[in-house]
């Protein structure tokens, strides 16, 4: 089942008619077009969950626990924007005595950029899929969305894009603001196509870099919004070892093999104290004794998984210290090496095996542990393991440089939707400095616009004077905000 | 006089180290480093212009308003990092009822990218140079800054980095903050370097569109922020035309003609009602008759100038208006051309004349305009010129999508610096959907990091509930700010 270009060139310039007739809409309404597809995704929760659990083999706690996560987001999407807080609305009105000569009446606003096209992942078939964190963000600006969808489960993007389309349309959504479409040859027609202004990707570094060198060598460069994926590197001090470290292996083994390993956060790296091999090998085995494993994503996915792992084994001075297995249901596997080896090859830091196998690395003193990190790419995210009177201030400081999220005393995989998430990092975790989970995930999709000395009834509702859509804005430097109602959406509690 | 690649890295490597020393101090002591080379460049004043005036042939007024402008930008962006209103820290407290499960406490925050290298445009020595908006925008991201000098104005580049230099030094900046480098090897090394997080620019389409590919074909991609000109289209309705024909071309002539048309917001196209040719002619003829030429910034814009005014003339249906020259001080040049022309060959809407030179478009009814506005690139600037009972909503949705700032009744030349300021537009205005002038600005050398779980003392100040440094923070989802003592920075009024 592929797209034909001609199909394709359709549901963009639906798309563009659509972005045209739907973008001067008010925030309450556009917000009511996400509630409405995460409506009917609670609808149709039973027959979603079905057809990914067979595509994916994802268990159904994890896949309704993922599609809540996709609900959730597209409501607390919907809630930002009736606050209007990513529209950026600010006002400059005009002023004689300006410091550096008279200024005109100036106001500028985030507009939506026009049709994004979304990538779907393999990993997350509904939370980073069809309408996941790209799509709900696009819409939540404004834009139209072509979404391609991930080969790896097919049958659930179609039926995911029908739930949606029909709740958009029912919601007296514009016709085509959402569409999906599938192959390859789609895929790069996406990218290329002049009506396209943006993409949303989540995926591979192999795969990723070649569409955003695609998006960057159009007649007009488009930005390419990437995640693709990292290594989530553990440090570990002495005193968090000393004082715990058999919770720590026990957490770390619960981390690395949540969901098969099969997360972007997934823990690839664990630098511990040296001198206690035996104890790891003996904690993470027997923590690991009663894993349940169950199949990877796709056939083409354990291939890749098993070959990763060869590839890192094979490297001087990396070592099993638990042996897993590479079958139909793999059992977790944990590679062992040095701050020596890594130190000679640091190549050993920078190879991310999707699925349930980690790499733990033993330092020789914690004062090392500032240069190792200095050696590894930009993550995603990056863990601190340490005690209340430990000094990790340069750790934190390396840490900040090459990470989108830094934990303290935590796991990385489970990334809540909130106002200041921030997933994505530093070159090749992403390819861009924004996030593509939480609310700022939002503003990827809008562009500034200033309005010189229009008349007030002329500009937009948002810069207006009369602030007819009560939403936030900076007025000659200082920002004036609406008073918001009690109980903000996205929490269940009562505030 | 050209950067050894030696000495490019020694001044890219003391960069970095100046970033890492100096990025954690507070708004404050970062301010006072902006503001001491504000001050700098007024002390120094009379001599930097009078270089200036040797080597761009710009005038002593228009030199020294432009050197108060960059001295009014400093210390505008020394306010806005000391209100904190560029970290965006955002805190979401742990809540165990949040809506898609526990939430852990999250906090986000904007951090200085690294070392950014800014290029020197011709056109503007001070305010888009040295120590222009880039340079100070990333200074005040908290960025260090390797600039690469135009070598249009050399010994002034030179000069003014003497004194930014001296100044940031007495002030107790970290050293090697900021660097100048000359020379076109430099100038790619500078922006292949490794080292190197960002690239400021602002220069020719053909320049600009060379060195973005080259930093986005960096194994490390990097945002390069350029600002490649346009040709600032204005459209006059025929209710204007009918009420101000007359003002209307005086202020265009005046507008395409200031600082000798070496503007990136150079109104380069005024559509108008057909059939008043030679009424067209005549006011224009009349408001240019007294014109001071002045030489152009260099021979070689000369002559591309001269060539760029040759080509569009020898388009189909292309005609001079008002015939100038292309004497050392070149009397303004109108081309005149036809709606109809245009449309057959769109290409003669998307020739930029660098110079005092311009181009009519008679339209023959206009609800053509809006058809007329799809046909241009994307823009700095688009202008409307129209009377209060005119229907223009459907140009107006036009010029938004192809322009970054829409004047309505006004001219496009003159940027004011401010808060609501955008100086941008989509491609091939600019590279990105950011702007390089006004306080916004300043967020391009930011990037977000997020902190998980960190105990509040281990927190950077901005994110510690005790907020230290007193900045605006979204605290579950609600801004608070602190109050604003009265009297803004930035305006000599009192408020």
């Amino acid at each position: 089942m592929t797209t034909a270009l001609e199909d394709l060139n359709a549901r963009i310039d639906a798309a563009q008619a659509a972005f045209e007739k739907g973008r001067a809409a008010d925030p309450h309404t556009r917000a009511s077009w996400l509630e409405a597809a995460a409506a009917g995704l609670e609808t149709d929760a039973d027959s979603l969950v079905e057809i990914a659990h067979e595509e994916t083999h994802l268990g159904d706690a994890r896949l309704r626990g993922e599609l809540k996560r996709t609900v959730f987001q597209l409501r607390l999407f919907a809630a930002e924007i009736r606050q209007g807080e990513h529209l950026d609305a600010t006002i400059d009105h005009a002023d004689p005595d300006w410091g550096m000569g008279p200024r005109p009446d100036l106001r500028r606003l985030n507009v939506p950029i026009g049709v994004v096209g979304v990538f779907g992942a393999s990993n997350f078939p509904f939370a980073f899929s069809v309408m996941g964190g790209d799509s709900a963000s696009a819409l939540a600006a404004g834009c139209a969305v072509v979404h391609k969808a991930h080969d790896g489960h097919l049958n659930l993007a179609v039926r995911t894009a029908e739930t949606v389309i029909a709740a958009l349309d029912a919601a007296g959504a514009p016709s085509g603001l959402f569409s999906l479409v599938t192959g390859r040859p789609a895929a790069e027609a996406l990218v290329d196509h002049p009506a396209v202004k943006a993409i949303g990707f989540t995926g591979s570094t192999a795969g990723g870099r070649a569409l955003f060198d695609r998006a960057a060598a159009r007649p007009e460069p488009i930005p390419f919004f990437g995640e693709l994926g990292g290594i989530n590197a553990v440090f570990v001090t002495e005193g968090a070892w000393a004082a715990r470290r058999e919770e720590i292996l026990c957490g770390y083994a619960s981390s690395f093999t949540m969901g098969m390993g099969q997360f972007c956060t997934k823990p690839g790296l664990l630098f511990v104290p040296r001198g206690q091999t035996d104890l790891v090998r003996r904690v993470l085995s027997g923590a690991l004794a009663d894993f349940a494993a169950t199949q990877l994503l796709s056939s083409r996915l354990h291939d890749g998984y098993r070959q990763s792992v060869a590839r890192l084994q094979s490297n001087a001075g990396v070592e099993v210290l638990v042996e897993g297995d590479f079958a139909e249901t793999p059992a977790p596997t944990v590679l062992h090496t040095t701050a020596a080896a890594v130190r000679s090859d640091p190549s050993i830091l920078r190879q991310e095996m999707f699925g349930p196998a980690s790499l733990v690395v033993e330092y020789g003193d914690e004062s090392e542990l500032p240069a190792l990190a200095e050696l590894l790419e930009g993550q995603l995210t990056t863990t601190v393991q340490a005690e209340p009177g430990d000094d990790v201030s340069d750790l934190a400081a390396r840490l900040t440089d090459i990470s989108g999220r830094v934990l303290w005393n935590g796991w990385p995989t489970g990334v809540t939707v909130s106002y200041a998430q921030h997933h994505g990092g530093p070159y090749p975790a992403t390819t861009s400095a924004t996030t593509s989970v939480g609310t700022a995930a939002i503003r990827r999709f809008l562009r500034p616009v200033a309005y010189q000395s229009f008349p007030e009834a002329r500009l937009p509702e948002p810069l207006q004077d009369a602030n007819g859509w009560n939403v936030p804005q900076r007025v000659d430097g200082v920002w004036r905000r609406p008073v918001i109602a009690e109980g903000l959406p996205g929490s269940e509690a009562q505030r």
